[in-house]
């Protein structure tokens, strides 16, 4: 099997810098790792804030710290840190070799999507944001490694594109179309879902979107593993 | 202008796991910055110290500390914890904002090569790799921002490739083809490089071999950072 993932990530619209931080980083035992905060609010501050957390994540699930406890660990330190008037959204997307499976962590009102056997559900367990009480806990997923497993997660940029004009986003329904119709890779399903959101914002997004997109294929290719950053600067 | 990397990598023949580690993290000014080591032999254990190493150079950059800082510190906490008996190699290529430059950081023998103007430079100045003794000191290197710029740097596996066999990989050249001849994006330039290497190795690396390729190009295009990852699990 090969293992996909695709971020694309947009700043809000005259702002000196997004909000969002999105890392990749290896796990110690094999597989690896996506962790995406959202800061509260935007900016420099917002930006502070995730990076914080999505380091202190990072850092634990280096030490081979459990998702879920590093998801806990990180809402005690914002919450200490911040005495609970600073909240964050946060995601994790693990390969985990040890036990072959996919876990979602969900400390995000917005849900994740996962389509398995061509079947498309929306993780949507009320969740909480990190930071606001002590004791916040994640909504954890576990799903078996297998081809054709796709997850899709996002920052609330998605959820409220095209409010300002009184518009909305199915992400689900054109998520169903892109696996459906055009058999997209991963990069072009975040681009797309993120394109759809700007549309929706009319080019000038009213708050920082980032999307993450993971995608199992049964590809055998080569052993090469592959990573590239693209970025305006 | 837009930021392009790559990174292409493969493990050592037969061997669990590569004992290489490159990861891509954000630079609080802005910016980012890839961190490449390579541990002492192979493994599990040259895994466990490249990680640690890059683990390190990612902390500190993430609190603001300056690259050849970061180097230092790297260096003498591995000598530290492993009495100066183990050695990494340590790249770190940094896109800093607040000074629009390159900075490309070296403590390893093998070079990086740097395009300009059409212009292919190698930095070959001799450089220690870290953890053998106190106060090693990185290679540094400032470059300004520009269209056309390319870096790319290796670990030691492209150095070595093919010499089981008696032969060796003319880097410089193979990437001066690549850059006049075919025009090749990041991804591309990265992953011929690292197949050249593997056909010298007769398709069984006998090392881990990492391959970063950095270009500036003059592309104004979208406001979207992307990142994308891709490898068999």
């Amino acid at each position: 099997m090969e293992l996909h993932i695709a971020v694309s990530k947009v700043k809000k619209y005259a702002s000196s810098q997004s909000g969002d931080t999105v890392e990749v980083v290896e796990r110690p035992n094999g597989g690896l790792s996506v962790v995406m905060a959202d800061g509260q609010s935007s900016g420099r501050g917002a930006k502070w804030i995730s990076t914080m957390v999505v380091r202190k994540v990072i850092a634990l699930l280096a030490e081979g710290i459990r998702d879920g406890a590093a998801a806990r660990a990180a809402s005690d330190y914002l919450y200490t840190e911040r005495g609970g008037k600073v909240s964050a959204t946060l995601n994790i997307l693990s390969i985990d070799m040890l036990t072959k499976s996919l876990v979602i962590t969900r400390n995000n009102p917005a849900p994740v999507l996962l389509s398995q056997d061509n079947d498309l559900q929306c993780l949507d367990e009320p969740s909480l944001q990190i930071g606001l009480y002590r004791d916040t806990r994640p909504k954890i997923s576990e799903i078996a490694l297998a081809p054709g497993l796709v997850a899709v997660a996002y920052t609330d940029g998605i959820v409220h594109a095209g409010s300002r004009y009184g518009q909305s986003m199915d992400v689900e329904d054109k998520l169903r179309f892109l696996l459906e119709y055009s058999g997209a890779s991963c990069q072009k399903i975040a681009d797309d879902l993120l394109q759809h959101a700007l549309d929706l914002d009319r080019g000038r997004p009213t708050d920082d979107i980032s999307v993450i997109v993971l995608q199992v294929t049964d590809k055998d290719g080569d052993e090469v593993r592959r990573m590239s950053v693209q970025l305006p600067i």
